[in-house]
């Protein structure tokens, strides 16, 4: 399989918007399946998926002895690893009802299926908010500015909700989907609408990003770092905005360019 | 609650080591509860804890309205958000049989929780390997060079098994921890010890990495980016020694400085 996905998109460098063509990495949900069972999805990237699914099996002891996995055969089509195993973890059906999220990247989101994420995020089909890419520099600046967390210790994520003018509030998370978690959270206490704002943030443009995005209801989301090829399959859907790799006086702008506007 | 722990660490800069205090990163797991029954735990940085939760169940539509919310408390002391609500998600049960783990940080660990862990996590009592830290240098360098796709496309994490040597493998994936998983899977396949081993990880350190890299066996890690608290207080148990920061000339030490040694 593929670890990369040609796309078209416009580059903004030195003030001119230009069309070009760029890598992006490719996300994928793999199924491991045990004797047949559905165990878990896990996405990843599309590569060596038998390694990945012998490695999370024997660390995590669903399968203590490797040599109780007499066969691993990927399905690339399906995205399914299947696992014949003859011990699996006596206590694994027990543990299986409890529920944990890690901080790493703050959430896993068990229970939520694709399915089920696409049934509740929203479909942007208006335009409530227009940014000009100046106005994307000074946005993503301002939130470096207000990351004092980060310069102090280097290890949480930021995020923002802003509109053209600037942050409106900014939370820090070693999770970084707790901190679009919290932002949410702060709006619905305080009764700030979010359908006009746009959301910054300090990380990779993942799927589960996207889709928090999408589920907040923002158009627009802007980061300094790389989306992945399914977070831009999901926005191409749902209609927002993504801005990546905003850094210097350059950015990406991958999926509906209607929001940026030059109006200089 | 505090953001930051103060920690001492050893400082390695131009040749020299140096014992000083560092601020270090806290995470912190966060229960959720709604109307009294566990709902989820959510590894988190402990400040507006209310927020995350009001924003997660909110947006996860657990409670779709968020007047159903009629109460939010935060007990500290204990790390649970108490949620009185008056509609919860009917399909909820349901879903709470299905498993998904995103590539975001790769890893939930779902039915996986700290004292599952810290049961099959393996305390690292011996001296297998050393370093020295141009060792250090070199090995963070050497992954750096092989971690051609993040060149690419700026969206995976890298992690390789070394040793003093060299790189002897390497992964990528948009999932932090999926990449050792992949290393420890590829062992496995290829009958490769891994305890006398170091791992390098390009991503930050945080709990669960280091409970992967106990749960591999390895006794060393290390990394350009910070660890959390909570890494490091499972590293002082579990016996591994933890590098991070390495950049340039320098890193800092942060537990079990016996296996980092200078021979010059």
């Amino acid at each position: 399989m593929k670890q990369d996905n040609t796309r078209k998109i416009i580059r903004f460098e030195k003030g001119v918007f230009t069309e070009k063509e760029d890598c992006v990495v490719v996300e994928q949900p793999a199924t491991i399946k045990i004797n047949g069972k559905e165990f878990i999805t896990i996405v990843c990237s599309p590569e060596k998926m038998d390694e990945m699914a012998i490695g999370f099996l024997v660390s995590e002891r669903i399968i203590p002895n490797y040599k109780d996995i007499k066969d691993v055969q990927v399905d690339e089509k399906t995205g399914t690893v299947h696992v014949t195993a003859e011990k699996v973890y006596p206590f694994f059906e027990q543990l299986q009802n409890k529920r944990f999220i890690s901080s790493c990247c703050g959430m896993s989101r068990q229970g939520f299926v694709f399915a089920h994420d696409a049934m509740i995020a929203k479909e942007m089909t208006e335009v409530r908010v227009t940014l000009s890419p100046e106005n994307c520099f000074q946005l993503m600046s301002a939130m470096a500015d207000s990351a004092k967390m980060f310069k102090q210790t280097g290890g949480v994520h930021n995020a923002a909700l802003c509109d053209a003018n600037g942050i409106i509030i900014s939370r820090m998370d070693i999770g970084r989907h707790n901190a679009l978690d919290k932002i949410y959270g702060y709006c619905l206490l305080n009764n700030i609408d979010v359908r006009d704002k746009v959301i910054v943030f300090s990380g990779r443009i993942s799927s589960e990003i996207l889709l928090k995005v999408a589920k907040i209801g923002c158009e627009i989301v802007l980061s300094k770092s790389a989306p992945t090829e399914l977070a831009l399959s999901l926005a191409d859907q749902l209609g927002i905005t993504t801005v990546g790799f905003i850094r210097g006086d350059s950015f990406n702008l991958y999926t509906h360019a209607k929001r940026i506007i030059d109006t200089t």
